[in-house]
């Protein structure tokens, strides 16, 4: 199948990523009929008010049935049982994606589901808002889409995810799915943590000497937004993606230790030029943002 | 002295903060009279084409003979020198207090020179942007602004810059230097030196997969964004508080292998309650800001 050929594309849980992507695919594409499916009808309303999908469904079965494309884009723990749940209801050659954030268990747990087309995706977009009520059209432009086929993907389906990714206005980059966990794990699952650690530690601060929260300043605004995000989201992310995490914290505890000690020590110039390397690498991957 | 005294105030260093205090000063009391003192006659130009003062001098002695208020804010590891120098120069009465983002070695430092009338202060507020050029008569408002008296600090003095902060927008928190800098050293200084371990571990992991540099999404910019601020005036800050930064970092470690060790548990409910109280903090912290 390729671009020309979805006709019909359902999500499977329509909140931020996957009300985003309705958006994106009815702009990009307006003849594709999207169907929404989930658990809470109240919910399904709120996106099809919002122009998100077409029509609605609160039976997994049904609402994938007719689909040449189904978007999963639930919570990351839940997926592989609506993965396994909509298998016998597939048409044949339809293909099923999805947007979680962690990609190993996910790609080799629908690998072994008998008959399933499957290529995970990881549009690295999103928010510390969830719901539908903040999706928009535009939230994957500019964005990278990781797409991690594994070899028991199909050539045919690598491409069309690409290509899909691409006309929503993302980058497309393609990695095993081992891979991906290993640097999500490092730029996104590990500065997650980080951001709860540091609250949690200026809430103990704040038992002895109170006016630490009245000194919070720009720094720990930034390092800690993070720290609002989807409890439940993140318990999912967190578990599923542990040894990678635990390797990264590791990784970052050398780093960090590297510059404490350079202080500790005085110094005073290798910790001006390691602070100093650490500002132009940034600059060199974020070039020109140093918001 | 108090508020209605300040007819003349020396600021030593007019980049970001210096500048900043300067415009401030001007806009809520415009008969004030206030000379720039730094080494570049082109940055005092600079600052004074901006307004943030009215005369300027690349001469510390004279450029403080007749303040009322000197204004010390330099990077941290020459203020003391500065301080020590103008002490001779001074009025009878002069008050000398500074910016800088330490207190204790500045504070008690300042306390040990014959004379000198010093009280410490840190306006909570910056930006990674250095220079005159980025400075705002509007920087201080709404920040904390910490005074830090001694034993030796003048009763008219602690009140003077209490209000002289207020006057300009800010909230005046007082603590001793020493709580100050374990304060900060929390809230500032280690996410500084966060920042630039993440940024290290995304390059030391992108030379096996160079990808990652791609995938760098939200919560990677907004913490490493401090990374980018100016070297110099940090490696400053990170070793004139060596103490306080890696007690600070102990006790990150401590916060972050506490969540770690639930994740690695598969521990799901505790690493959600974990994340959650985490957000509930910060939004009892920051409330209503989610950037």
């Amino acid at each position: 199948m390729n671009l020309a050929g979805l006709k019909k594309i359902s999500i499977v849980g329509v909140g931020l990523i996957g009300g985003s992507f309705g958006m994106a695919v009815k702009q990009a594409f307006p003849a594709v009929q999207i169907t929404g499916i989930g658990r809470s009808a109240e919910r399904l309303c709120a996106a099809q008010n919002l122009g998100a999908v077409d029509a609605v469904s609160t039976d997994l079965e049904a609402g994938v049935r007719d689909a040449d494309l189904v978007y999963v884009a639930t919570p990351v723990g839940i997926e592989l049982d609506f993965i396994r749940r909509m298998a016998p209801a597939l048409k044949p050659g339809a293909v099923v994606t999805d947007a979680g954030s962690t990609k190993a268990r996910i790609c080799r747990g629908a690998d072994g589901v008998p008959g399933m087309r499957f290529i995970g995706g990881h549009p690295m977009a999103g928010s510390e808002s969830a719901g539908v009520e903040s999706a928009s059209p535009n939230l994957f432009r500019g964005a990278a889409y990781v797409v991690t086929p594994t070899e028991k993907t199909h050539p045919d389906d690598l491409i069309l995810m690409k290509r899909l990714a691409e006309s929503l206005g993302a980058r497309a980059i393609e990695l095993d799915p081992e891979t991906h966990d290993r640097c999500a794990a490092v730029i996104s699952h590990l500065p997650h943590l980080m951001a709860a650690a540091l609250v949690s530690l200026v809430k103990e601060r704040a038992g002895e000497t109170p006016e630490i929260l009245e000194m919070v300043a720009g720094s720990f605004r930034d390092m800690t937004r993070v720290a609002e995000s989807s409890s439940e989201l993140w318990r999912d992310i967190f578990i599923s993606n542990d040894a990678c995490i635990k390797s990264a914290a590791a990784d970052f505890l050398n780093a960090l230790t590297s510059g404490l000690n350079k202080i500790c020590a005085g110094d005073a110039e290798g910790i001006r030029d390691w602070f100093k390397a650490a500002g132009e690498t940034r600059k060199s991957i974020l070039p020109g943002s140093r918001d």
